[in-house]
């Protein structure tokens, strides 16, 4: 390097190799608790972000989409796609990167990979929910769907709501053995379903987690009993749905941010007035979660902006004592701000000495 | 490393530091020249992108904005603040980064620092618009405000309308200075000015470019002569303007996208059905531009999207021959996309061999 890099310049970068080491430092439990934590507080402080439904381009292929929001003090944002062809070429369904910036002066303050990270939050987030409207002594669930998503489904079910049987179903019977292979040793029992129908026999909590843009049926209304926790994790864009109309009818249905989830969610299927209650209300205590054993509870995730928000404060927390990141060069910082021209001559001056 | 990184894992990485070597090796003029090259192709086909207003956070001290597009093939986005106080505490007001990506598989294809990008493509934007605005015989220009946008103005001014003569304005004379020496050398005659009204004397074009975030009146009605084009550049959020309402009530007005400037440039000042004109009607040739040698031309820059899009792409086309990036280890890529977890269990199995 020819010219000093100023500290103000520099952005934190947490990569893929770092993130995963950060993850299995902490370990995986560990982490999507500590996650659900971060998750869990600043829904409690929910009235105290700028919240708006995410900046979506839709393609023919899929999605790109960006999800800022800020409490005042923290701003945070995260660019995520969704092409579920991608996997046939090799690629993930969903990538993801994000940023947390200081509100006062508008500098990143971290740059992060969020393709492992979103995993890890969608997963904290999905038990959190199931923490408020799940059965107390619910110990069985189904994942329908065994991709990407599943196994961190299963490890924060086990983690945080003590869930020790998963019964699982995929239309691809490779993406069971996956999962089955993935999970065993960490105590949970693995049951292989050869059906959605079979999967769903027993359980107390359904997780559904297909990756299939269109209205899909994952669910039919006659394989949901009463008591059960539904927690509707793929239906997250417009046109893309799991669940037959008839269970949302029968369910009360609680969502993370309605001007989204009205979009995007299971609910999309419904009129717009249809009753729906947030999470926040039901973690703050304002509203009922769970009223009795019989209730059929929905959690209709399509993941919020605030939820990244939370995992970008957790991971930078985790930073200071890891300091697993590296320093980026992103940020331009000549010595007198107003003098970026002349930061370019005097770099120019430097090469040539 | 203990794991190999996967080509599909890596997003090419622009820092500050590979700007400037960019930059350099062009050169700032012909840099300039080939950014307002790609602006004017993007603007000719303006029709081809998806457009919104950038998603902004406003707080008391600045603003944090998302500027998102596509054309359909690439989608780009910039992340961009304004924070007048920076300054005073030795820090941009503004600071820039921004993504180009593949609209088809949604993955990153590009990061790039842009706080300098964002200086270059904003004053060629600027010498752009003015090649259809100004006089022909153009050759003295104004600048009023000598911040860090000031010195690229002039340059693209150069550049792409022959401009030879500089008259410079600054509440502060230390600013003067700082762009008065900055541009010896360059071939442009420099003259310093102790008012805005001193500045505007003889100028064919002027171009005002001032930092503070309030409702500002740098140039008053007397001062603009018939045959002017003004450039207005500094005026880019709500309460941020720097003309008086009747030099606007004189000008025929030419914006980027009217849904963004009737909210952030001079035109705020003006009831929402004032007539402008769309300057890529006027590259089209749909709409005229300036009619005659009297007209009072306003370009009310605030910056536009496919501007930022437009630069990112002339950025990546510099790079496959110069090679001034780095890998960044930026999107997860396991050997099976829909194994994520396995990805992290088998990076932890390397780690352990």
């Amino acid at each position: 390097m020819t010219a000093e890099i100023s500290k103000l310049a520099i952005v934190p970068f947490v990569s893929v190799e770092n993130m995963m080491r950060l993850v299995l430092k902490v370990g995986v439990e560990a982490f999507l608790t500590g996650l659900a934590q971060a998750i869990e507080e600043d829904f409690l402080r929910w009235e105290s972000f700028d919240k708006t439904p995410r900046v979506a381009s839709h393609s023919a292929d899929g999605v790109i989409e960006l999800m800022p929001t800020s409490d005042g003090t923290l701003y945070g944002f995260k660019y995520v796609n969704g092409h579920p062809k991608n996997m046939r070429e090799g690629r993930q369904t969903v990538t993801a990167f994000g940023v947390l910036a200081d509100v006062g002066n508008g500098y990143p303050m971290l740059l992060s990979e969020m393709t492992i990270l979103t995993a890890l939050r969608t997963a904290a987030t999905s038990a959190v929910a199931a923490r408020y409207l799940a059965r107390k002594n619910a110990r069985t669930m189904a994942i329908i769907g065994n991709g990407a998503q599943s196994e961190f489904q299963a490890l924060a079910f086990k983690a945080l709501l003590g869930i020790d049987k998963v019964r699982l179903y995929d239309l691809d019977p490779a993406a069971t053995q996956k999962c089955m292979g993935n999970l065993r040793g960490t105590g949970i029992e693995l049951i292989s379903c050869t059906s959605a129908q079979e999967a769903v026999e027993g359980a107390d909590i359904i997780t559904t987690v297909t990756a299939d843009k269109q209205y899909a049926t994952i669910l039919t209304d006659n394989m949901v009993g009463p008591g059960v926790h539904i927690n509707a994790v793929g239906g997250d864009c417009p046109g893309k749905t799991e669940l037959h109309k008839d269970i949302l009818m029968r369910s009360d249905i609680f969502v993370e941010y309605p001007p989204q989830t009205r979009i995007e969610g299971e609910i999309q299927q419904l009129p717009q007035d249809h009753p729906v209650v947030e999470l926040w209300e039901v973690m703050a205590g304002k509203v009922e979660g769970r009223k009795n054993e019989q209730q059929i509870t929905l959690f209709d995730s399509v993941g919020f902006a605030t939820e990244d928000f939370s995992a970008l404060r957790f991971v930078r927390e985790k930073l200071q004592t890891t300091g697993l990141y590296e320093d980026l060069d992103l940020l331009a910082d000549p010595d007198e701000p107003r003098d970026l021209y002349g930061m370019l001559r005097r770099f120019e001056q430097g090469m040539k000495e």
